[in-house]
Formats: structure tokens, C-alpha cells, sequence
């Protein structure tokens, strides 16, 4: 489905530094998935990324109405602390790349 | 929409070498567009890229059901003609990301 003008879809590939399968990096994916359940968050996925072109791991992709509920996400405390206490400890390596319609 | 098991959504960010806004730009964006039409190309969408995190301009998604459709449009006469002769030539800077369902 296209995006709608106006629409953001915020996406993020990373490799998380635990060890691929291990149980330390499905604990990591977990709580990456309870993102989904901050405000203004839609279409929320978490995908595995893999393209041979890159390194990357896996990726996340999620959709916002607008730029005030892209903000209010990021700002959101369950947002704060997990990048705080868990993307900035265990990512290993990430590029955020955001779209838009023409 | 989530990604259905088994499906491939193919992605690349880039930027164009030409100025952005200039009809060389805009050309070159119109012959992308036509990638839509390959056989096996589902849910195409040319996008802007607006992160401030990283340098790319656009991107663009499309999804296959499967990896003998994604390959049968990497060896596109089509597919191939654009990256030989617009591709190459007009892209400066590029990274192609792809995701499955986990």
C-alpha cells in the first residue's frame, strides 16, 4: 500500500552484538517488538534484513500519521529507556532511514 | 501490511548525481518509476528519503513473492538496461536493503 501524503515510515536495520540466534538476542528482538505498543506507532514490523549487498541484521519499519506523532514517539519514556538501557548497550551497528511520499 | 512468509520486499536508497529539483533529476526519477512495469514488481513505491541521520534523497520499495521472482527481475532486460545505462551513470551514492518476514 502506498504511503499517504504526509505519512512517515521510520525504518532502522541493525545487527544487535550478540551472537545471531543466540538467547541474548532474541531477548533483544522481544523487547524491540514491545515498541509497537508506544502511541502513534502503526504498520509496526520487525523483519529480518537480507540482502548479501550489506551487513545488517535485521530491520524495523513503522509508520506514523505526521511529523508531531514521529516526535511524540521519540520522545515517549518507553522509547527513551529502551534506547537508553537496551539499543545503545546491544546494537552493534544501525542506519535509520526514514520515507516519505513525493 | 505485515510481510507474508516467503515474501522479499527488495528496497534502495540513493541519491542521484544531478542537482535535486533539476529536469535531469526528475528524468531520471521517471525512468525508475518504469521499473514498476517488470513482471513480478508488487507494491513499488518511489519515495522520498527524509532523515536527517543519513545523506540518501529517495528510495525505493517493491516486494516479491518469492526469490525466483526477485531474481527473474534482477535479469530483466528491462532491469538490466536501467542499471546499465541510467543506474551507473546517474547515481552517486546508493545501499540496497532487503527484508523478509522473521
Amino acid at each position: 500500500m502506498a504511503l499517504a501524503a504526509g505519512r512517515i515510515r521510520h525504518t532502522v536495520v541493525f545487527t544487535p552484538r550478540h551472537a545471531e540466534g543466540s538467547p541474548e538476542e532474541a531477548d533483544f528482538l522481544a523487547a524491540a517488538a514491545q515498541l509497537a505498543a508506544i502511541p502513534g506507532v502503526e504498520a509496526f514490523e520487525l523483519l529480518r534484513e537480507t540482502s548479501p549487498k550489506n551487513t545488517y541484521r535485521y530491520g524495523i519499519s513503522m509508520e506514523f500519521v505526521g511529523a508531531a506523532e514521529y516526535a511524540a514517539y521519540n520522545e515517549h519514556p518507553d522509547h527513551v529507556r529502551f534506547v537508553q538501557e537496551r539499543w545503545l548497550v546491544e546494537v552493534a551497528d544501525f542506519l535509520e532511514i526514514d520515507y516519505e511520499a513525493r
